[in-house]
């Protein structure tokens, strides 16, 4: 039989309101689960009868039935015939939990592996949440056609029904795969086909999967300095060693890809706009990056993040395009294109990557979506993702053009812009005496977001300064944030 | 000037009809730049003029004009006023194309990461595509309530709006994380708040980040033997060295554990129905295992798959519920108890790994859609779910009885079958002298998909035989189905 105190204490558990979701048989259970696992109830020990619990409790007899069933079913107790209901030999091993949690088993110090250490002390890919001026890599979703969007889904549904429920296939659904290999050959003078596209959740993803397929821990590959940081951590998540490359006005040095002391199995570049100056990798260079990587037989991971917008004429077409010897992986998302949340990326790979990639996605996380596989081909399809960024590039092009404008008048004491040709952000460089990091923390203090470019460089000296992301941002918005931030400026410099 | 052969190639590319899709303009700078990637145009060839191009073409001079602009934006020419258009210095280094592609580059054999190889080799988590009996882990979708799901959808996109499409917080939307605790503690006796809650795309990822982020390559991992492919897979990915540990009736032996002489840093265990056995781990061994993770300060990876569907009484309480000292990661997914497509599963974590696995996740794919999130949340809240899985349940459950009753009516010559408790498949061990490969062959030659037993063990020689999923098929379809299987089994026996 309980003692008065165990009684009271079930009755304690019973009635706590934090419990109060739970139907009351398992309110029961629960609490009688409790008294064991606390070692208030050692092997052996008999339960009351149920008919007495019942009456104790002011329950029905069939509630502390069914609580005693379970207890039963999940080895808490043992019942004989005749002889009631006693606590099972099973828990012999309860671990002592103290009952008094303030007081409870002395944490150890946590213990991660190396690798999960130096995931952790990198800080992740920390995307901006409620975009603010001026997080950068956010596009403009107020305008989004959100109306034809949930018109093409309905249709989705309506047409494949249930079978719209189950896995994709591993590499994509084929008229989504369709879609974006017309797209990358039509928008991006690319050589891509159904076959060549593997649908993923974002080029974060493509990006890990590069860095674990195409290379060991302790490899080597190349990367523009400075550099996105999500590829710059997913490489060292996988345990690359990277090799910065500077850049000048055009691009990557690729020249001192023959010419390094130590090679690499891979070259990771940004050539549309590269992040985060915004400059275009020339022609010459493209041409020469593909010798280099024929003659090493080494890869190339082109991340054409944001290259839908590019301000002046059209875009430069990709390299993966100029490669005859199908040493390029070309990566795209439509986070920027489209929205964030939609989780779409994709690479297009050389034939003999195709198996190999998709496995190894198979791994990682399954496949994407179908529902949103299927309603983006519709929307691509229709004509109405090349109307919407034809509208968002008109759109980041004029607020391009305000954020230049109100940059040089009210911080062009403190900061020199790099207008770019395109892209979603522009760099400023700080001319003064004033340190980044103060710059920095100011801001997001006034409600401001800036990415430092100090970190995102591999060699120092290099110059201070930051990215600012103008593309999900009015010009009213991003006037007021630019007084707010002349404001700082002048405080920091006073 | 062009030649006349140069003139013939460009109109042949402008006329392809494979090249239908871009506009005029683009199709005439394609066509020039493949003859400059060609090689057919050198360094400093001149253009014609582009009066006497669109002529001999037959289009305007502006479209002309627009194609010499692009070549001209992308480095391909140079134009000099008075004189024209030249080929660009910049081309120098163009790849020697071979027009032929026919007879193009020589491929170089693959090569891959040593990891890269691995896991293609292993030939990742293949998910059968269109279920068709008696492929294993799918559920039923065809009565899923599509209806409700979708006026949830709109509901979410009418209260968020476009917000919904942005960026979700990479540890996963609160409401969603809030549903998701609650249904652990109430159905699974966990003991989870929104704050341990990581939401994922899959339990895959789950198995993923728990490889990478606990243990390092080379260290050590205790396994069920036989053990769920998905997680091999993972870890083996991961380069870790699994231990495999046998199994009874009481699921793994874990008292193995204590007196291993190899010892590890995690084990992995599929608690409540072990895959692919189907057996539930008995308290006794549930309380030694977490005596054990205390013991060695390693971590219990709890793959809680398809606990929703057990058929007698409630399913065991989970392995998480019971650790007081916060050893026990506990993996939960929706892939089974509503659809595969809706790509959501989620890790329920030790306070101190939130943090580590949330920097983790960003790194492999940022975060999940916040629209499934926000409509699985009000799913959940509504009872949908709770109502979706009690009648999954019953469905079930009768599946079950019906492909035990008809295994045993026509097969019981051939196999023993194991029936579970609880889950979607059964294990069917063979009793005769036809070997397992030769019945997955046949079978799958007859439309059956069926998951062979032999490649989930480690240890030989082990219970040759197959794992018969049930959940996704009718009592029609399942009969038809082992009807064709005992047509197989007879032919074999010949």
């Amino acid at each position: 039989m309980f003692k008065h105190a165990q009684l009271e204490s079930v009755k304690a558990w019973v009635g706590d309101p934090a419990h109060g979701a739970l139907p009351l048989h398992a309110r029961i259970q629960r609490a009688i689960r409790q008294l064991i696992l606390e070692g208030a109830l050692g092997v052996g020990k008999p339960l009351p009868a149920s008919r007495a619990l019942a009456q104790s409790l002011g329950v029905s007899r069939d509630t502390v039935e069914a609580a005693y069933s379970q207890l039963h079913a999940e080895g808490f107790i043992e019942r004989r015939v005749g002889s009631g209901s006693f606590v099972s030999k099973r828990t012999q091993r309860v671990p002592r939990r103290n009952p008094a949690r303030a007081t409870g088993p002395a944490q150890a110090p946590l213990r991660l592996s190396q690798r999960g250490s130096a995931m952790f002390a990198g800080g992740g890919v920390r995307d901006f949440l409620a975009p603010r001026p001026f997080a950068p890599g956010v596009p403009e979703t107020r305008s989004f056609p959100l109306q034809t969007w949930e018109r093409l889904g309905r249709q989705v549904l309506k047409e494949h029904g249930t079978q719209a429920l189950l896995h994709s296939p591993p590499q994509g659904m084929e008229p989504l795969r369709r879609a974006i290999a017309d797209y990358v050959n039509l928008e991006r003078g690319g050589r891509a086909t159904p076959e060549r596209v593997l649908v993923l959740t974002s080029s974060q993803q493509a990006l890990t999967l590069c860095a674990s397929v195409l290379l060991d821990a302790g490899d080597h590959i190349f990367i523009e300095d400075p550099v996105y940081h999500g590829a710059r951590k997913a490489f060292d998540a996988a345990g690359l060693v990277c090799l910065p490359v500077p850049l000048d006005a055009d691009g990557m040095l690729v020249d001192q890809l023959r010419h390094a002391t130590q090679q690499a199995k891979a070259v990771f570049l940004t050539p549309s706009h590269q992040f985060p100056s915004g400059t275009t990798l020339a022609l010459d260079r493209r041409l020469a990056v593909i010798e280099w990587a024929r003659e090493q037989q080494a890869w190339i991971i082109e991340d054409d993040y944001d290259s839908e917008f590019h301000y002046a004429g059209k875009p430069t077409a990709c390299v993966q395009g100029l490669d005859p010897y199908e040493r390029t992986l070309y990566i795209g998302t439509f986070s920027k294109s489209l929205f964030p949340g939609l989780r779409i990326g994709y690479l297009v790979l050389p034939p003999p990557l195709v198996a190999p990639m998709t496995i190894a996605r198979t791994l990682l996380d399954g496949h994407s979506a179908p529902i949103a596989q299927l309603t983006l081909a519709r929307f691509m399809e229709g004509g109405h993702f090349g109307a919407h960024v034809r509208a968002m590039r008109s759109v980041y092009a004029e607020r391009r053009d305000v954020l230049a404008r109100l940059v040089h008048e009210h911080l062009s004491d403190f900061v020199e812009a790099r207008v770019p040709h395109g892209g979603m952000q522009m760099p400023c460089v700080l001319i003064g005496e004033i340190a980044e990091q103060a710059v920095l923390d100011a801001a997001r203090r006034e409600g401001i977001d800036l990415l430092g470019l100090t970190g995102l460089h591999a060699a120092t000296p290099c110059e201070a300064g930051f990215l600012m992301g103008y593309a999900a941002y009015t010009p009213e918005e991003l006037e007021i944030a630019i007084r707010k931030l002349a404001a700082v400026f002048r405080r920091l410099s006073r």
